[in-house]
């Protein structure tokens, strides 16, 4: 648990266990931000008593697994949403729950996990006084706090697009398909419905969040939400690209999986239309019938090697015809 | 029947089969909750009497075959909806029919099964005063039903969620594709859509009872409406990519399904183009013409075993190549 | 062509054919309904001349090949849909158009076709004046003709509800594809295909209906609309799963079908895999080279049956431990 | 070019080439119908000139590749849609640009082709005054080349219906799938999209102008346009189902494919699998060993004669247990 | 860096790379066009500050990855749309971002690329005054811009509609299909999936621009720019049009793919069918019973020949009988 205040002249930074100790540094005059991490519900909740939360607000936060929502308060504007990092070690994308409640001059969000260094560059713009952070109102900072979510979403956009490319080149350059391609296109495919779960609603939220006539949402903050919200649509623009591709990817597997068959197929049937014919002929004098002309013939035997090879001949120019050494 | 009558005072739960000897203990000082299991014509008409509900109301209660559905009338409101259960046993999901009807001090819940243990949680509080239940009007009775209802349903997504998890880890582990798994990816769709039949209606009417401004609808329940509201979005969210999942296991299936066939055809080919044209040339020196120069070598039995060796060879390095023992 | 007149104290119905006779039989004290079956333009034209219709619902009328609608004229209100039946004989949905013209004291009803027996119940209670059908005004009446309609519309869901459940048992029992099955699957969708053309506007026209304003409608009359309305939104819902199950149904024939090549694929290839290299064995030593050293053995016969059968088990052992035989 | 001057007494019919002689005997006491054929550009321009025509109206009309729209002028109206004909002699659907100017007591209509024969119904109608055309205002004018256009839409409708069923029943009827067949699917869902091109946005234009509250259209022409919606619904609602019906018969013929397969690699497969293991047999004892006891049998031939029928009987019982020969 | 300065009278065009000398030349009675390629940050940052533009606008003129946006400020107006062009040379779309600001006599475009050859038709008609382009105000000036950048839009359009028209005539006549074929298709697919991620967004932002009701947009604009608005209409439904084909396409691959295989499992099954069981025949004579009665029989061979033509003609009937040979 931290404690941030800050105004445009002064920037404190504490860290506390104890709620009670916490809440009794708190200073009107500054900005007021407190930041949980793996918010137990003991914590949350005389948090939420120090600053009157409805009892709506507390359950939410500690239930993890919600959609993105925002509910205005007369007093505070609950806002929660999803975090996500890609853990670049197991190839998986971690999800955290980040809680955000705003009033006049403090801002609280609660974290599930403890992965949170999305807030360092935040963190550091308020303490050296960079841009205009410390001169802005809380609805500043939690424009601030978005931008750092979404930013990590754009991450996760990046090392998607890789991985698809990836995948893409693979399955073009490889015309011997293998079994684990389509896992690791439905690997893809969960990964893309999983963030696009968390950002569609997202971006609805943020339109609200616009036009939500709150006290707490300057004039001059709805261009920066409208930011926002040209990002989650360039966001959502490129999911959907993904998942078309995906579709393709996992069409040009299968034809390649068909064609595969297809030349597998060719060649068994040049090879059975050959020789099945050729080697019945020479069962035919493989027999031990006493009377059979053939067999005594000086040149019996050259003869049926040149009917078999002309046989042979015409099945091949056959095939030719057909198309089937392509 | 039941009649359960509370105010933040008493609380007495009567159980009773004849609807006059019950209406007559109704005390409109109290909340008086009637639930009435496998609602019989005759029962549901003499309450219904009692209360003076709309002829449509009866209708409605009795033919069993509803989606959601909310009416809103001067003195009373009626809302209709799907009670499901996961029956472990056949794994089937069991339907009842819950018809609600809330007046300003009575709530009438008819149930068309039997299987009504989703009340126990809201009859233990009553009993108890635990938390607010006792204090408040008949919607938020009216909340707690309903909530009751969606944990139901939450139930039956976390059940479906470990089947299709199950399911999935079996398909992946499995490249042996088994008939029987088309049937299991079919059954978990049906169900999902059996459920999405009721939880879409469902949301919409939630929201249309929020902004009803029903006299019965006070403006402090609008909030836990409001929560009932974000779990059936949370519910939809999930039965869709549930779906989306199923979907992608079919096309694993059929995908390990070609595969399959293109292994086995693949075997076929790499035996029968190895030994088809050797059983060709075995077969030219089984024939009897008198006059084989070849037969009389001393070594051509050596030479033929040589040629054919050589061969196979040839064959099989070209399927190398073409990286058929892949 | 049928005249039935009523109100709360009489019932008259006459039949005939002369317009101009029944026109004047016509009392406005009344309710006359005018039933016309398979309706001729020259009928049409007579009655349509005494109501003073718009030429627009003349040509309404009298062309048989109608979406859904609804108009609204000052003096009479004009609604045209398409009545289903399910023929038993030939498995086919037979159509009938219905107009419906609605004016204050009169109901004017068209058929296209003479299978008129919806309106059985209707006249059976107007005869005994059974319910409330006797005391209330045409828009009741209209209400029931809607009614008789729609129930058909059910009658024939639980027809092709009791098909596809025949045809998806038939399916998973079943293992070998039938040519038949793919005909039968389209066929139903083709039938569902064709009411839902119809159901889907209907729904928008009842909507419409019943925010029409229009004097006619009485605003008792609005709650039964409204029932009419959760009909076919019970039966749009339902054909719209019936469509999904129908694509299963399609899905489950498809992996069916190849599940039956590949197990006859597997077949052929173990059959093939052990016997081709085998009969080279035999072919081997059906050569007659002369210098054959094992020809000459004494036990090699017994050798070679060892060798081949040794060989045999090799394969059956690779393939089983290939999963083949499952 | 053809300049038709009409009212309820008089009715003239002028062609020529020469716009400034045409516009001469433009009288304002009738309705001016100017009909251009193939209209080119120095024509248009004068034209337009004459009547204070938009300049972007002259470029509408100039470019022929349009989608269906309306535009509407102080003084005129500009409305442009697309005339199909089907061509009987090469099966293609032959384009044409139609573009209509509405003015108070004239029409304009450009033609971007020479096939106008559409017109016919109309001209006929005006000459004989014929219906209430000659009474009516530019207004039903305009209605009724709507509606004549909108009438060949319908010729198509039928033809492609036709079609589409002529060739379901090909497919149904024949269990060898051709290979044109798919690209006679293709064919005609082009058709369809091509006209559904048209159609759709064409439907919502003339709802714009229904209610468009323009000086040139009358209340009673309304119910007319009303009329003319109601049809393009017709259309659409048809041309979707047709599109429906296409993927049915892709589906049924890829399914066609699909058994055809299994119905030659059955045979494949009940042939190989009986007679290769008899060949082996044969093939045993066609080998030279010294000592094989059974060649010196007295009945050894027969014997293996019986063992090979029992083989291959106990195959095809197999077989038939497995479904094989259905 | 080019500015271009204009009105009725006068026609300037200043290049160059000093950001503070081009705006003192800045005339306030001119229309200032400065149109920067390759867009700098500190150039743009000269600029912006020169003009009072908003932060965000500096931002988005910089970061080149948007989707088509319009941003309305008080006293100019922001729009960013993507330019495409077609590389013949790599067959590749090559992408610019075009940002422009709006004001009430300067116009500023920034290019992020140098293929500015789109301007040049605009150029051209300011340098000699043709059209109205110098008699208008800005917002004329914009529309042209738009215009130039959506000429290039049907130019792509054109290109990749004669490529798709080439690739299904290549599909059409080659009955053997080639791997490389479903790359091209995707490649196509990925093309248009690309241009229509621009043009759909541009299509709502130009409505919006038209009913923005800024000072900057003249009444006699919104002709214009209803025309482009009609044009992207246009491009999005073709493109759509263009989807459809390509999964045309797809489909008709597949189609030719399963055909291929069908058409070599049939040979490959007439071939084995006929000479496996003719095999086996010689096999049963080719053993060395000693006591094989048909052996001594004088025209045993021939006999035997006659059987097994007899048996190939049966098998051939039967084929044909199955039309296997079609």
């Amino acid at each position: 648990m931290r404690l941030i205040q800050y105004n445009s002249q002064k920037y404190t930074d504490i860290s506390g266990k104890d709620v009670a100790a916490l809440t009794t540094t708190i200073d009107n005059d500054c900005i007021n931000w407190i930041d949980v991490e793996a918010a137990e519900e003991q914590v949350v909740k005389q948090i939420a008593a120090y600053f009157c939360l409805h009892e709506m607000i507390i359950e939410d936060i500690l239930i993890q697994d919600h959609l993105p929502k925002l509910e205005i308060f007369e007093n505070h504007l609950f806002f929660t949403l999803r975090m996500l990092y890609y853990n670049s070690k197991d190839e998986e994308l971690n999800e955290e729950q980040l809680s955000i409640v705003l009033g006049e001059n403090y801002v609280l969000s609660f974290q599930s996990g403890i992965e949170g260094d999305v807030f360092d560059n935040i963190l550091a713009d308020l303490k050296l006084g960079k841009g205009i952070i410390r001169k802005e109102k809380t609805d500043y900072l939690f424009y601030r706090i978005l931008d750092a979510v979404i930013d990590e979403y754009f991450n996760i956009l990046e090392l998607l697009r890789e991985q698809i490319e990836t995948l893409e080149e693979f399955i073009l350059s490889t015309p011997h398909p293998s079994e684990a391609t389509v896992g690791q296109i439905l690997e893809l495919r969960k990964k893309i419905t999983l963030v696009r779960k968390y950002t569609i609603p997202l971006k609805d939220i943020v339109s609200k969040l616009k036009t939500a006539d709150s006290k707490f949402i300057n004039p001059g903050t709805i261009t920066f939400l409208q930011d926002i919200s040209d990002q989650l649509l360039l966001l959502n623009t490129n999911f959907e690209t993904f998942r078309e591709m995906l579709k393709d990817l996992m069409e040009l597997y299968l034809a390649n999986l068909s064609h595969n068959l297809n030349r597998v197929m060719k060649t068994l049937t040049i090879v059975a239309t050959i020789f099945i014919p050729l080697t019945f002929v020479a069962g035919i004098y493989g027999m031990n019938f006493e009377n059979m002309p053939e067999l005594h013939w000086k040149y019996g035997y050259f003869i049926i090697w040149g009917i078999m090879l002309l046989l042979a001949l015409l099945m091949v120019y056959y095939m030719k015809k057909m198309h089937w050494f392509e």
